[in-house]
This record gives structure tokens, sequence and C-alpha cells, in this order.
């Protein structure tokens, strides 16, 4: 038996955030929940109405008073989880919480695993898998577009447009598999170029949702940024000036080393994560400091690049790296962008207020800016907005952001060429028929119409605990 | 007017702890909750019966969905601050958290002030001051006494006791002022004998109480034990078999520097704090080191004292502090004894087991050990755990943990004591009025009865954000 299906035993759980705060939330899920906790508490539940609160004392069998809770019930099938359930709302102190979960486990709960609760939902149908999944997405998302992309997965907006894909691949392999219970009599029922237009539909949806992905996993885990830039460049005072004007949702993501320092800017819902400015804040890192070597480890680890220069008359009388004038930076950019073709470069040309002539640059991509007075910043970061939403409408497109999504679509489309490469070259209709049953079941696996105990036992393990 | 009775506004707040969870609670208080949330929800709530949750969506104003909840509420009258409250539990995303925090403000409510909804449970009745205090006190435990402490409190067992001897204050104050109605007939309707045996069974009552609070106080707070001892003594040991035998509720608490590094021991409920353990820890800690006077420091912030000596044949062959066989060391209690007799000593004997022979010393609490192998141990705690808790029976007894209520309880004892010696001295009647009334105020404050704006701003703004 599957150790998933084995959901008619109660898990219990602390569902709030670890750590004192005013109230507490512990869940019960399973047949038993009303009655175990009728057992601790000082009032009968079962039987009570669903979406019930009810004041009750929790009492320790050795004596004592545990605490006084507020205890709300869910019938079966009207549930999260789509069991009974109840939720114990008590003090929130950890305390307390250790305790009553200790009594919870003494009258026949067991500790549920992480994500469990989500999971029996999925189980009992009250959702598909990648809205399951959406779920975590969402406990974790955050910027306002993680949160859009997570949410409509949630709600099933994703799993909606997957079963019209599905449909219509229903639709073409019974088609193919008429034709195959006919195939003595050598009838073609299914138009081939009509199918051929509908799969070749298919796959341009499909491929657009794939490519998606790259935007999905930017919002989802954050863009990584570098600074790269010569001594006096303005490193410093741009990251400032990036931050200063967003401090009320940025961020510092401490490391256990000073080395992996990251701070996070929130350009319009899209989040940067800017690595390693521990040196640049200190304004101690340079070119000439942390060498080109490092710098290009830096490059390596970033998905957009910005390439400080000095754009200041002063400057472009300097020369090389070490000072980094606007037209040697210039050439460099030139230089990693062929070498990095899926990075994004940018040149910024700072202190552009000491600058009254302009020069060209060999660059497609200069900003000039000051970052001290703040000019062209707003240009800056609208680049750098550019470089992560490309063409996508995130207000109204399906962006995908899971990986196992995301491979699973790839699968998906590689079936499809398969049969769709098949029927051009007159390929026996059981060999199509072959490809399109794969394609559905790659398809099928992100809503879970098709899973293993393995795939569960790989998403619901990332959830936390009480989800 | 009073900044504490404008109670009309509806405030909220996240009351569940900081950080990811499963699930987060946003709680709102005041005449406006029900209609608020329902402007800002996917449900009219206002007018539904109490007690009852339900499932709805919000909505951002500016398009997207912030998240689905649930919703339970609460009429006036019958919620915990006694106005309409309603529950707001959402994903336990920060993101989704603050989102919907900020949707509540642009709809009129305001942020919740530290404490501020069970101020309210307090100003509208639901609770007096000493239960409200031990709202926080409930939260904040770590171990079962001080839980215990707080549940007694929040449950009204003090304010029961309180209101006893408030009652035979009362009669005792109104016989006294029969008498000065009556004052020129020279009658004396109170029988000064009878009176003063009252008095004395009261005063006796609030000493002990008083007396409690050196127990309470140390519950609540932890025991400051230091363990002082020459190198070789076994230290480091003795700390790694207290601490390993209660591993499952050891903690520790990390400052920000190793000076102030502690370790929590948890003996039968109370939690002993071992004070300045860093050095210990590392087996770098020792007389010698740290010099005397870094001992002597150690000890003026300890309560409790365990000096560790040599107890072995060899180690008594050895002489003077650096040593510290346990000859040499029971001098150096009996010293310390003298110098700080409010603080209790322990000499420990380690290395019991490389003793064939007992050996006399010249201190009363000696208690043999061997670190090593676990023996004396039980003995060592047992004797800690006295050390705390003296003849009071933390079962049965009310224990004052609050240093408010212990200075209050002081002022009634002293007023009491004062209005005993006036009646013993012949003084008229409306002197020991005036005592008794000063008295009856002092206890009342403990309850709230009678209260100020700046004592219940000192009370509130200890609490959580939430509670």
């Amino acid at each position: 038996m599957s150790q998933f299906n084995t959901t008619n035993d109660t898990i219990c759980a602390l569902s709030t955030a670890n750590g004192i705060g005013a109230i507490g939330l512990i869940r019960i899920s399973g047949n038993e929940a009303l009655s175990i906790v009728s057992k601790i508490a000082s009032k009968n539940l079962v039987g009570k109405p669903t979406h019930t609160a009810h004041f009750a004392v929790l009492k320790n069998p050795k004596g004592g008073i545990i605490d006084e809770v507020l205890i709300t019930i869910f019938s079966e099938g009207k549930s999260f989880t789509g069991e009974e359930i109840a939720e114990i709302g008590c003090h929130g102190s950890p305390f307390i919480q250790q305790q009553i979960i200790q009594l919870l486990l003494n009258n026949g709960c067991r500790i549920a695993t992480p994500g469990e609760f989500t999971m029996r939902a999925f189980m009992n149908g009250k959702m598909d898998l990648s809205q399951a999944e959406a779920v975590a997405d969402l406990i974790a998302s955050q910027s306002r577009n993680a949160h859009n992309i997570a949410m409509k997965q949630m709600r099933g907006g994703f799993s909606n447009e997957l079963k019209d894909i599905r449909e219509k691949l229903v639709n073409f392999a019974s088609l193919i598999e008429l034709e195959l219970d006919f195939g003595e009599e050598d009838v073609e029922f299914a138009d081939r170029t009509q199918l051929n237009r509908m799969v070749n539909d298919v796959m341009a949806y499909l491929k657009r949702l794939i490519k998606s992905f790259e935007l999905g996993n930017a919002i989802k885990n954050g863009v990584p940024v570098a600074i790269i830039g010569a001594p006096n460049t303005g490193k410093s005072t741009l990251l400032n000036t990036l931050l200063g004007e967003d401090r009320a949702i940025v961020s510092n993501i401490e490391g256990t080393t000073r080395d992996v320092i990251e701070e996070t800017l929130n350009i319009n819902g899209i989040l940067f994560r800017l690595i390693d400015t521990a040196g640049i804040r200190e304004g101690a890192e340079t070119i000439e400091a942390m060498g080109i070597e490092r710098s290009l480890e830096k490059i390596k680890s970033a998905q957009i690049v910005l390439i400080m220069s000095d754009y200041s008359e002063e400057g472009s009388k300097a020369e090389g790296h070490a000072s980094m004038d606007t037209q040697t930076a210039a050439e460099w950019v030139n230089e990693l962008q062929i070498q990095y073709p899926d990075k994004k470069f940018v040149l910024v040309g700072n202190k552009a207020d000491l600058r009254t002539t302009s020069i060209s640059t060999s660059t497609s991509t200069f900003i000039p800016i000051s970052a001290k007075k703040g000019e062209g910043i707003e240009e800056l970061k609208s680049w750098m907005e550019t470089q992560v939403l490309g063409n996508y409408d995130l207000a109204n497109e399906t962006i995908v952001s899971n990986v196992r999504h995301y491979d699973a679509l790839t699968k998906t489309e590689e079936a499809l060429r398969k049969a769709k490469e098949g029927s051009e070259q007159g390929v026996t209709s059981d060999f199509i028929a072959m490809d399109i049953r794969q394609a559905m079941y790659h398809l099928g696996s992100i809503t879970g119409d098709i899973s293993s105990d393995e795939l569960l036992g790989n998403i619901f393990s990332k959830f936390c605990i009480g989800k």
C-alpha cells in the first residue's frame, strides 16, 4: 500500500511560524480529529456544526491547566484537507504549544510530515498537484509578481489551461486510435492536415510556456545582479541610491560569512538580488582589490551585470581596468558579451553630471547616470526590468515558475514533436498514438493525474511543517 | 480624555509570530471590525452569527487577488476584547500579511499598539489588571512552574485571594468609620482586640505573599547559577553532565558576545540560568585564568553558587586557590557565605570516586559527586531545587511573580502596619481609617480597581504586538 494513501490516521502540527507571538495555531486533521481534541478539551466537539469556534480549557492529565484556547472545527468534506479538521488557537508561547502537541500525541495523533495537510487536500481531490505546489510558492513569495504567479496557479488558472491542451490531445488521440481500430479497412478518419495544425498550435503554446520559465524562475527566486567597477567609479553610491529609494521594501539577507551578504531590490514587483555587495558597502571592493579573476567569478553567478565606468571629463583621461574610464569599459563590455552571450550587460557611465560633451561608446547598451544626484537611475531600473520581463505580459499571461512543470512541459513538447514528425513522414497511426499518449502522460504529471509516491514525496517534503 | 478610553476605533495587528509559517493570523477589533473586513473580503460578514468561520477571497483594489482566507468572527460582548472581532487566517507569508494589513489600514483600521487587545479586554471588564498582566507572562513562560503561576493568575486565582483580603479590609474600614460618625458620643463599635487579630492575619498572609516574590521572580526569570572552580576540578564535566541529562529541554541563549553566553537547565519545572559558561565550555575558564576578582564578579550576579573542589585523594594534597582541594575550598565557602549572606553556596567535592576515606569539611553544605560517573548529581540538583522552592507549595500556594504586585503588596502591608501600630497606641479612629484606606488603595492597584494612564501605558507597552 502506498505510504501516501494511509490518510486515515489523524495528524497534527503547529501551523503558525515558530517563535513567540500573541497567538499560535495547532492544526489537527483526520478521522479522529474532533474525538481526539474532545478528549483533551473541557468541551465535547463531536457533532458540532462545521465552521464554528468554541472556547475551551485544555487540562493536563497530570494536573493543572495547559491553556485557555479557541477551537475552530471543520467537518469532513468542508475543510482544507477534505477531512475533519480542528484548529486550536492557543497563546503564542512555544512552551504551551509544545505541551498541547505532546497531549495530542499522547491521545492518538501523530506529527504531520512537511506538507502533509496539503498532500491530503490533493489526495482528497480538493486541489490538483500544481495547485498544491502553488501553496508553498505562495507562502514563500516575496514580491508582488512572485505572489501573483503563485496565486494564479493556486486558484487553478494554470491547471485550466493545461486541461484545455489535454482535451485537444485526447481528441487527437481518440481519432488516431479510431484509425487503429479500423486499421485493416485502411480508413484515415483523422484529417492529417487539420491534426497537424492543431499539434502546431499546441506546440507553439507549449514553447511559450516553456520559455516563460526563465522569467518565472527569475521572479520566483530573484534575479542575481552584479555591480562591477574600478575604484572611484561610484559603485557604493549607486548601490545606496538604488537601495535608498526602496528602503521600505528592501531587506538584507545576512549570511554566515561576510562574503555571501546580499541586498535585494524590488523594482515593480520583481526582486533583484544584488550579489556579493559586502565589499561594495564598505567601499573596499574594487576591480583592483578583488582582481579581474574574482570579477569574472561574480559575473558568472549573475544574470544581469552592471559595469560601472567613470564618465566624467576627468575620468576619460584615465586608462585601463584599474581606473575604468567609459571608453575602456565599453571595450571590455563587448568582450564580455561575446564570452557570456546569455547574460545581460549594461555599461553604466557614472558622474555624467561632470561631463558637458558627449562621447561615443562602442557598446549598444550604455546608460549615463549620476549616482550622486540620482540622475539616470529610473532609466537604469527600467532597463533592468525590461531584461527580465522580455515581451511577457505578467498580468494576463501564464508564467511557469516551477522547475518540475518546466521539465514536464519540455517532455510533453518533445513527445508531440515526435508525433508530428511521424505524422509528416507517414508513420503508422499506432506509433503516433504512442507519442501522443506519452505527451498526455507528461502533461498529466503536472496536475497529478499521473503521480507516484516518489514524486509526491519529493514535492511535499519541501513544504513547511503544518501546511 | 484618557488615551486609553478611546477604544471605539478599530485596531488590527498580526497576532502570530513573525516569519514564514503555514498560517498567519491577523486580528481586528473594534466597532467597525466586521464592516471594514467586509469591505475587503468577497463576502459580507456583518450580521453573521458569532463564533463562525467563513471562507473568503481578499482582493487588491488595484487588481489581483491577495489571498484566499478564513475569517472567524466574534460578536461584541462575546470576544476576547469584548468588542467585535474578526480574525483573518491567511497563508503564512510575510508578504501576504503585509498586503492584508496595508489593505485594512487603507479601509479605516489603525495598527494596534503593543498589548492593546488585552488592554481593551481590561477596559471592557473582561479581566482585571493582574489577569491581563498574566497573559504576557503566560506567553513568555518557558518552564512548567512559570507557566503554572501565570495560568493561575490569568484565571483569576490571585485576584480572588486579593478580593478576600479586600473584603476584610472593607469590613474593618466600615466599622472604624462608623466610630467616626458617632465620634462625639465616644462609642467604640469596633472591638479592637478582634480587629487587631484580623489585621494580624491579613498581614501574615501579605507577608507570605510578599516573601513568595523571591521564588516567583526566580521561577519567572530563571535562577542565575555560577560554577566556580580551579582548573581540573571538573567544572566542564559537571556542566556537561547537568545539561546532558536534560538535553531535550535545554536551550542556548546566544548573546552577541561570547561573554554573555548562558545555558539553561530545567529541574522539575524550574529554570536555572548557568551564567557565563563560555569559558567553562571551552575548558579555559579557571580561577587562575579569570582571577579571583572576576570569580567574585560572577558570584555577585548569581543567586546560587557551586564552588567546585577536587575531593580526590590526590587533590587533597594540593593547596591554595589555584588547585582548590576540598578543604581549602571549604574555608573559602565559609568566607563567601559571610560576605554574601543572601546567596546560596554549595561546596561540591568532585572526583569523589577517587577517594576511599572521607574527610571532614568545615562547611555545612557539602555534596560529594563524581561528575564523570554521574554520581551525586541528583543530590546536587535536589539541593538546587530546594534552595529555590524553600517551604512553598507550588501546586497549591499563590506565588507572586510580578514586581509591580510585589511593590503594591509591600505598600499595603506597610499601611496596615501603621494602622495596627496606631490602633495599639490608641490613635484616633480617623487616622487609622486613613491608613486602612491607603492599604485598600495599594491592594486595588494590583487588580486595576485603581489605575492611571501612566500605569496602564507601562504595563501594556511590554506586551507583544497583536496581543
